[in-house]
């Protein structure tokens, strides 16, 4: 493992594989009466979320805590912190505060890497930057499908699992980062998108393209929705809600297309009704993936502060 | 007790007796150079506050940190997080990260109970909603009733006592859950307010109503002052605040009516020199009031969470 | 050494050299794989910014937290709160709830010698009030100057040596504090800064002004830049940043007047490019003084709670 994690092509498969088998010992460790390991203590872990995202920094801390690492939570929402200047003078004043990892989630693209340029010594984790990569939803994305899979006597790995990922793609850090991880974890990734909300070029990307997800949805073993934010339709990329629903919404008629071990997983938060019938959420795995979250980014924690080799 | 609290009617008397003997001993606890004790370590509570309440929040996460809880602050000015739907996607992501105890406060009355229904395992705490119940107020109000009394040697129960609530009883949650615990145990409350600061109808309220507060007054065990918003009187239900302190507010004449152990409550933010004179809220047992206010909820999270039985 | 901490003034020589003795030893502590010590164990911190302020706030939390204190934050951005009757109703609450010392900051002057007033028993922390006063930034720029001058030989103390505060003196609390401070232990001041930007009287003040910026760098043991805020120049007390660069900011022309032991200080945040050339901040002592900042106030937070004399 890299000193930073800003995107999941640094890790290789070998580097996905360590963090999900630690990430099994750290799902024991929260299913104990009290699910605290003194692995990072005297470890400071600062969150600069420079975007609000309440959900992913709550994981990230919870995660650090779970460690008994101090957590630091610097949230700006302040203009004047997105210009360059200002955002270096924060890194290096919250790094010489004796911060040992900085977890940074900003709307502009590649500004993780900006920050692990000026960070003289604290480890650097991507927690979302712009359009760009989510990594650690990547890796819980993996660990689930995993999980909920070896749970059903259905095998271990990904390798050769077709995985629908539909919905939002063109401004997905969550797509970008999935399509990364489940590829080289051995799964065949298609997209399912209206033409409006696919990139503009896929060269690259290790993926087909359907716009059949009635077609779809019946040979897939994970079926992946994105969440559409409101304003494509303000931006003109989307006609109507109602018919994003129709054409890519997961409606209870279209969900019974669905073999019976197919998994239904969202990043959250989801809109119901929208990319997703609320009958349908329920059957879905939304909630394992966000405690297999707190699991997962403790071993990537643990992985770039802690003692020992994972 | 319930595995929520909700509402002071889910306590009963027996419940209310058993939160108050053990916020006993957490004053104790509170006195001593290190005021913490273990008993919930490795639990974790949050407080979801969709509507402010710094003095509210800092009170349940001081008790949890005393009981050794972890703490997980959520606080949702967003109007987004109102709707139903951001709302149950919110408990349900913040349960599914490994939380024990919900603390929650909303605007709307009855958002509470809906947050229990979604919680699977979860403990959901009321800690204010709308007009209704603001129960661990309530619960502290009876403590310090009762301590203050039983410093002064006036005996140890609140049966018997004449409680006077003066105000905006209307748009009161304290009031309402007041009326139900001062009722529970015994006391005999009285209702003083202008007629466009009472509830439309007072049916199944076990109270009395007085417009004369300065004959009132010399009856009084415990005269309890709620806090006037300034917004009635653009709602035009008061006149003028100066009008409002000269019939009901407790000016330093009418405080002479007072016997010399009545107590004079109030839940804070005093409006000094409106609900009350500035030199007779210095002789009032608020700063009591917010400091048993922990240890009530300390009790409060320890018999909703505690391994043994309270 | 006062129970409170307002002024640099109420802790005179002694007071200082105290505080800065026993943050050797923290400096000792922050150095530790384990940088904590349990040495205010039970103790609450709360810091109470009616004014934002992160850095600052985040230095005092992670100080309090390496002594083993819990930390209460209180950050009011609402107007509401600047009112007199509110904040000492803010400061009674909080006192109550059981916190041990209060951290104030506060736009308008005097405000923490107001709420030490109001305390009962909190020992109460000026983080800087208007443009008065900000005692624990003079704290440790004292021992910052002190470090970097053992580490490089050139003796202890402060005494004899010449330190020139540069830009903006009339609005800086920083200024005010550091004037007291390096006065005490006996070093030289000379101010310099356009005349629009230096206090209508320095009366008082045992310092010298210069408006020869150039003369004077050769002659400086510590050149100390202060903030400029941009909306000095909508005043109309700043004819435009590039002429105060041109006249006051230390480029790398300027910088090259600098004896090799010359240090370049600043307060942070820096405007690069504004009061200090880019390359010229990275030859600054800025990151030491933020670092030292954290042992100076957990000397500052030891002595005020500490169990032992200092």
């Amino acid at each position: 493992m890299t000193a930073h994690l800003l995107s999941i092509a640094d890790l290789g498969v070998d580097g996905i594989g360590k963090v999900l088998r630690l990430a099994d010992r750290f799902v024991e460790v929260n299913a104990r009466p009290i699910p605290k390991v003194p692995a990072l203590r005297g470890k400071t872990v600062a969150s600069l979320f420079f975007e609000d995202s309440t959900r992913t920094r709550l994981s990230f801390e919870t995660a650090a805590r779970r460690l008994s690492a101090d957590v630091l939570t610097f949230s700006a929402g302040s203009s004047s912190l997105n210009k360059g200047e200002s955002l270096r003078d924060t890194v290096e004043t919250v790094e010489a505060m004796g911060v040992d990892a900085l977890v940074v989630r900003h709307r502009s693209s590649g500004v993780p890497w900006q920050v692990a340029r000026w960070a003289r010594r604290a480890a650097v984790v991507n927690g979302g930057d712009g359009w760009h990569e989510h990594p650690t939803q990547a890796l819980l994305d993996c660990y689930t499908i995993r999980a909920e899979r070896r749970a059903r006597n259905l095998g271990e790995g990904l390798g050769g699992l077709h995985v629908g990922i539909v919905g939002d793609i063109r401004h997905s850090r969550v797509a970008r980062s999935d399509v990364l991880a489940f590829g080289a974890l051995g799964a065949r990734v298609t997209l399912a998108a209206p033409p409006t909300l696919l990139p503009p070029s896929l060269e690259g990307w290790d993926v087909e393209v359907s716009h059949d997800l009635d077609g779809l949805l019946g040979k897939l073993d994970v079926v992946y929705l994105l969440r559409l934010q409101s304003e494509r339709m303000t931006e003109a990329l989307l006609p109507s809600l109602r018919e994003y629903t129709a054409t890519y919404g997961l409606t209870a008629q279209r969900a019974e297309r669905l073999g019976p071990d197919t998994l239904v997983m969202h990043p959250g938060p989801v809109n119901r009704g929208v990319e997703v019938a609320s009958d349908v959420a329920d059957r879905s795995v939304i909630t394992h993936q966000v405690a297999n979250g707190v699991a997962v980014r403790m071993a990537v924690l643990f992985l770039l502060l802690g003692m020992v080799d994972g």
